[in-house]
């Protein structure tokens, strides 16, 4: 009998080949808590104290899957509290030295909460924006004790590089800041966000229902293993999650993989498509189901083979001609892109896996970076 | 002996085998042209009667190179007139509904003018920005008719569906306006504003001179025509012309060649470099110099090999290692994603020359894409 103790065993991999699988298996527990901490009878992030009706702008920098849980955001804070959002690689953003108009607070998101180049860009924002807010896995980093409010997300230790349940729980923590202002700015009411709210309280169980298709996707993935190349198309809040699942694709499989928003392929990127290149569809049957479909069908008329993502109707409608599909819970829109995040993460495992990389230690990669 | 008539003869390739060749070299004249038509006598773009400084914010929409061009210009109107620019691909803004802030211009940027996704962009900030603004080749287009002010780029037809001397000439009309609302803003003065000038004008005999390095890049893209992945990376204003860079590659070669910020590379895409996979490093000798060298030293470290496109003392300083070069002229920081342009096209045209693919017709593009 072997001694365990507590600090190693929370880090253990609970029975499961990776910590990523372990990761992506805890979405809907971790998510249920960084829920439960966040919403104290029916009040949203008590620990935010902005005044969102009298801003004007809110200005998010990230680096890698982070910046792309800020540019998902993006969609939701214009769309929910008609509130407009810029949205910066850190990278950029600290060397070009944006202007940071009044009014604007300053939102910076990272797992480690030590990224180097957002640390530089907080640091550059700090007596320009209104307020320093922060989106952190670590509570006592060095971005959340130099922001004047640093939410948790409360994802617990993530050991995988790939990062899974953060994007999740970074999403959940964004998606109820822009119910918070869209309450406060009256462009939701109290009605509408309490909706939300029970539909966000429903999403574990939608979650749980999409890691059942595992077998699936892992059927799936043995084919994608053999693709030299992956385009990934997603339009409105899809599109950042297209690129979320191209990038984790890119990281632990080294396929290169890249996401597209679906409007934009004609311009360019289409080129590319032959029988060889599959081209994955993230599809829920939102507002622009159609127009996503039909630049699938440009796809397919170009020889494209399709791996389409989206509820039962969804492939029930569109699924004529397609290579392949994964069949997803029904889910309101707002909760779209977490819910979908979830088959991107296992299409990325799942390929990985099948071609033998490193997949909790992908190469060339750090799990945080605190160098420039 | 044949007769020719005029207008016929005006698209004909000139003694060049592709259309796109002929665009390529065609650029210093246009580009001169451009330049004597938008400014009289020192006063920069007479038609543009906006106030500047009355102006809080500029939203910049369009598809493909077009985008890529109004991305580059972000850089310019943030760094030169403290203007803060949004950026939008056309089929996301059009049905992400954002909110228009008021004191904000809306400006569209489109070769044909008829792009349907920029069209219908314009149409969604009629009543909602100050003022349309739209710079378009096509001077009778539909953008064109539909804006309060139509800027034509004078770059003559563009027959290649690869945007060549369209986006330069996209590039050097957004400049003229950055400098413009500089003046207006009181963020440069006349002086500045004059020294800049004489530098564009110095323009066109550069251009010449990097044209001048066509057979070396032939060379190079003879064995860039092997590589199945391909990655650019830049900095600053470089970052959107390393976009623009893979794009081309990509529509007329079809290698799966993608762009990144520098500093964006070690948040995942780095996974994906190996000694197969030849990296485009655009690197002006300007202030974010040493971060980019650094950046490709650390793709070196991991066995990446490395184009460096730099002028003479920026390849001496920081070509030891590196798999091969193209030297350019020393560029002022303002021009040089102008100037960088043209070794970018001319690497893509070469490419595909030596893969024998329709460099004119690529497949599944075309020229001007009216529908959605």
């Amino acid at each position: 009998i072997k001694i365990i103790r507590m600090d190693q065993a929370q880090i253990d991999k609970a029975g499961h080949k990776h910590f990523m699988a372990k990761e992506i298996a805890e979405q809907p527990v971790v998510l249920g808590d960084a829920l439960r901490h966040h919403v104290e009878s029916e009040t949203l992030l008590p620990e935010l104290d902005i005044d969102f009706n009298a801003l004007e702008r809110i200005s998010m920098v990230a680096c890698g899957t982070a910046y792309l849980a800020c540019f998902t955001a993006k969609y939701w804070f214009e769309k929910l509290a008609r509130l407009p959002v810029d949205v910066d690689v850190a990278s950029e953003f600290r060397y070009r030295e944006p202007p940071i108009p009044s009014k604007t607070v300053a939102l910076f998101v990272s797992q480690s909460g030590e990224t180097a180049d957002t640390l530089a860009a907080l640091r550059y924002c700090v007596g320009k924006a209104e307020k320093i807010v922060s989106v952190v896995n670590v509570a006592e980093s060095s971005i959340a004790r130099e922001s004047d409010v640093a939410l948790p997300i409360r994802a617990g230790v993530e050991i995988g590089v790939a990062s899974t349940k953060a994007f999740t729980c970074q999403l959940t923590v964004l998606a109820l800041m822009a119910l918070k202002a869209g309450l406060a700015r009256g462009t939701l009411t109290e009605d509408e966000v309490k909706k939300h709210l029970t539909d966000l309280r429903n999403l574990p169980g939608l979650m749980n229902a999409a890691l059942g298709q595992e077998s699936q996707i892992r059927a799936i993935s043995a084919k994608l293993a053999e693709a030299r190349d992956i385009l990934f198309l997603g339009r409105g809040d899809m599109y950042p999650l297209a690129l979320e699942g191209a990038l984790k694709l890119k990281e632990i499989s080294y396929i290169h993989a890249e996401g597209y928003a679906s409007g934009e392929l004609k311009h360019g990127p289409i080129a590319l498509v032959d029988k060889h290149v599959p081209i994955i569809v993230m599809a829920p049957r939102d507002a622009l189901f159609d127009k996503t479909v039909s630049n699938m069908q440009e796809v397919m008329a170009r020889g494209g083979k399709v791996l389409l993502v989206s509820d039962a109707k969804g492939v029930e409608i569109a699924g004529e001609g397609i290579w392949n599909s994964i069949v997803l819970p029904e889910v309101p829109d707002l909760l779209a892109p977490i819910l979908y995040a979830l088959p991107a993460q296992l299409l990325a495992y799942h390929t990985a896996v099948a071609k033998g990389t490193d997949v909790d230690q992908p190469r060339n990669l750090a799990k945080s970076v605190t160098v420039e």
